[in-house]
């Protein structure tokens, strides 16, 4: 089993220093830390373990050094930054690992330009060494991206000509859509093996600079200043992120406010979130003294990792019902909090935190149908949780009124990768739908619900149980890959943005690539990498 | 050989009738005119060669029938408008060639919409009977789409609940993209084999209306007579498409303007377009008189056959470089012609035309080198084959300057699927690239066309020879797949529109989709349809 929790007295593979305002994080990868057997770590590659690592990292400095301005990415090891992903990791996967590591890594790097985009803090690529494949694609994740200037090292994405498959953590796209690389450059760049040094890597944009070896440190150093004096430094103390508690037994997974119940022989899973308790702390000094115990950051950490859990360990899983149980008004009581206090940076933290969990939620290769029945809380940020599902279901039961609501965090908290709110996602037919479903004052209760098109479906108390059981056996009996590649259709209707070109046209043609037997065949050029064999493919263009 | 030339007199599987203003495509398919062995052609449903005739018929009503301002599509069997794409033919075709089919079928598809789009004819979709998968997939392809409410027949997408595939001809994009169904409604229809009828349908935006059996036709005629009447009549006649003339050798196919040169062994072709000659007609008048022999639709009807014979019939061919002969000044005049007179019916045709071609080079998966030589005419319209490649590669010979040009048509005339023009997508880092290049008086040698961004690589008369043998040989070297991956990710920069998305993410999924063992193994869904054996999942999610 996968553990996605880890901290930095735990890392293996990168050291966490935060120095004022900038913090440093240095990729030092451990050769025989790794997850499974088979490979060894060479040349600051890395697994998924490496990258949980990165990903709590950036976490921390979000959370627990709210101080920290500029984040410089380097390598402890000479003359390399970073190899990219083990070749023979890879060689050695399921086509399922590969997929959903590299889903991970690619929202790994995603949280990298979302903390720049939204929380200012300015990342620089600071490449002591060569960057190749998932190394320059980390690299182009930051904002900036600097090389030493050694007569040796250079960037390079030699996927497609010594591989045969794809940079797929965003290198291609991030080249063209970010760097906004000329074309006929990245097409040249990304078919030669041994990449491009300073002069012209700067010419074609895919670097900010070089340095000499003897200015690199310095010119970093300076670079780092310019951009801590040119921003209003913070002085804010951060909240510790602890470990999250969890309870496993053969088929449950319980957190606090989370818990999670497998039917493998069905193929789905009862994903339950817990409402907050009434009367939680409205100020944000309260609110950071409370720190990661507060329901939203402690219920959404859970809920992220309760959803990884789900994509790597229970792979037969192929759907997810989503309930909640709660006081409605608690949770539009702790929405309010937010909303009221969204300029402070915790809270802000916290909201975009939540957002990101609900887009993980929103890529996660599962079918998801929300049951809303008596005693549920759907409402405010929980309301997502039926936007993000393929389909919702609302008892209709004209004994004891049950209620959804929106609260003000629905039409902007919490921006699908497209873009667009899920409510705007919704009602892209009728927009006006939107402002109306909001305007709403107090709650919807069955009837209004579907009148407002918020839920699917409202079955009566008659026919209740029998639907949901025949909708849940109808969905697990579908073929799973056609579900996976429907459903990332039809979950993001409306504009395209890099964030979803990354994980929708380029993961998908990785995908592709990552069956095809001049990938991964007996004489494919995964398979052959590093092996006296050589790749033999069969030629026809597809 | 797949042949995708035709015309009406030999259609076997479409009528089409011109009545004034309105066209009617009936679609009648006959089971047993295939393009191979191995299945019929039950209940409307269709392989590649029903597609190419209307993809002609399409064509033939822009410029053969100018008056028509309205397009009925329907069928004449009886309580069955079309049932999809054949079952039997996609089991029993190659990865690479139901690749190649969908590619096809969607680009038909997407000349509906630019007919409708730019020529502003009103597609009628006339559902006398049930349309399934593909059916609906062309219905939705349409202005309007009404349905038989006779208490059978329905609209539905069943690839997913019966296939294990998607419906990969844009269905599930144009779902929630072009229709704007709610994905919570689009997920149940597409999971749901049956479909749906009138009422529902109607309510969910999945038809514009159902009328009843006794009432479907004169409801059509009525709302037909409502377009026409609302619209201005044109009263232009149209020219005459005649089969355009090809000479094939075992490693050659010569046409007038286009010439292609096969080197298997190499696995790569040499495609020529020779520039007009001078002084072609000026005015719409003449240019009508001269017909489809008129340079810039005859080249473009040559250039559209090579592209669709390379795809088809020659999958090992993995490069193409594209040559040019003849004089700059003549395709300069043209394109002055061209763009004087884009107001009128014909030339206005012939420009939305030479556009459809440049996005199929788009699409195609291939690799497109350009190779600028002494001789070359690499102007106007021709430049967008520069811009569409690859790479360039331009000779810098000292002793006799080569030239590029552009013409007033690059800045507009030719979108790609994203769309941007081929230069505004060159230089997305640099926008005033674009006008600058457009703004620069009388072409561009080698070094101002370097200098300016226009080419890739300029090597000198020494290196020429070299560079280019080597390029090829790198080229063809590389891993097919990983090639069309990567050009499929480089060609597209910029914005997302439903075109790059149906060709983009949909195909991307399809195409995973196309070999993975729940669809096409031993006991996949598509190959265990129709058969008394039943499909047997893994059900592992990816």
């Amino acid at each position: 089993m996968i553990n996605f929790q880890t901290s930095p007295e735990q890392y293996k593979h990168w050291k966490l220093s935060i120095d004022g305002a900038v913090a440093k994080l240095s990729m030092d990868v451990q050769e025989e830390e790794t997850l499974a057997e088979g490979y060894k770590l060479k040349l600051n590659s890395y697994d998924l373990g490496v990258d949980i690592e990165l990903a709590d990292a950036i976490q921390r400095i979000r959370f627990e050094h709210p101080e920290v301005r500029a984040v410089v990415m380097t390598s402890l090891k000479p003359r390399i930054f970073c190899a990219g992903a083990n070749i023979y990791m890879l060689g050695t996967s399921s086509h399922a690992f590969k997929v959903n590591f590299c889903k991970f890594t690619n929202e790994t790097r995603c949280a990298i330009e979302d903390d720049s985009r939204h929380s200012g803090r300015r990342y620089i690529a600071a490449l002591n060494g060569t960057a190749s494949g998932g190394g320059y694609e980390l690299a182009i994740a930051c904002d900036e991206i600097y090389l030493v200037d050694d007569g040796n090292s250079a960037v390079s994405l030699p996927e497609v000509p010594l591989l045969g498959v794809l940079p797929g953590t965003g290198g291609l796209t991030r080249l063209v859509d970010k760097r906004k690389v000329r074309r006929d450059r990245a097409d040249v760049f990304s078919t030669l093996a041994e990449g491009l040094k300073g002069k012209r890597a700067k010419e074609w944009g895919l670097i900010d600079d070089s340095f000499p070896t003897s200015k690199f440190q310095d010119s970093i150093d300076a670079r780092v200043r310019e951009i801590t004096q040119a921003v209003s430094l913070r002085h804010d103390a951060g909240i510790k992120l602890n470990p999250i508690e969890t309870e496993s037994t053969n088929d449950a997974r319980n957190y606090k406010y989370v818990s999670l119940k497998l039917y493998r022989d069905k193929r789905y899973a009862d994903l339950a979130v817990r409402g907050p308790e009434a009367k939680l702390p409205a100020s944000p000094d309260e609110i950071q003294k409370l720190g990661d115990g507060y329901w939203p950051l402690l219920t959404y950490r859970e809920l992220d990792d309760a959803l990884l859990h789900l994509r790597v360990n229970e792979p037969e899983i192929g759907l997810v019902c989503i309930r909640t149980e709660g006081n409605i008004d608690n949770v539009l009581a702790v929405d309010k909090t937010l909303t009221v206090n969204r300029d402070h940076w915790l809270i802000r933290e916290i909201i975009l935190y939540m957002a990101r969990t609900l887009r993980r939620l929103d890529l996660t290769a599962k079918s998801f149908f929300t049951i809303i029945e008596s005693g549920s809380c759907f409402a405010g940020n929980l309301f997502e949780l039926v936007l993000a599902s393929d389909r919702s279901y609302m008892l209709n039961n004209p004994d004891e009124k049950i209620k959804v609501a929106l609260s003000e965090l629905n039409p902007g908290a919490f921006p699908m990768s497209n873009g667009l709110t899920r409510l705007e996602s919704r009602f892209l037919a009728e927009p006006k739908k939107a402002y109306e479903a909001f305007a709403h004052e107090s709650g919807f209760d069955t009837e209004e619900a579907e009148a407002a098109g918020l839920v699917t479906f409202a079955p009566d108390d008659l026919d209740w149980d029998d639907e949901i059981r025949l909708a849940i056996e109808e969905r697990t009996s579908l073929s799973p890959d056609a579900l996976t590649g429907m459903e990332a259709s039809l979950r993001f209707a409306g504009p395209e943005t890099m964030d979803t070109k990354i994980y929708g046209r380029l993961t998908a043609w990785q995908n592709w690539i990552f069956q095809r037997p001049n990938a991964v065949g007996e004489h494919g050029a995964l398979t052959n990498y590093g092996k006296p064999t050589q790749a033999q493919f069969d030629f026809r263009r597809t």
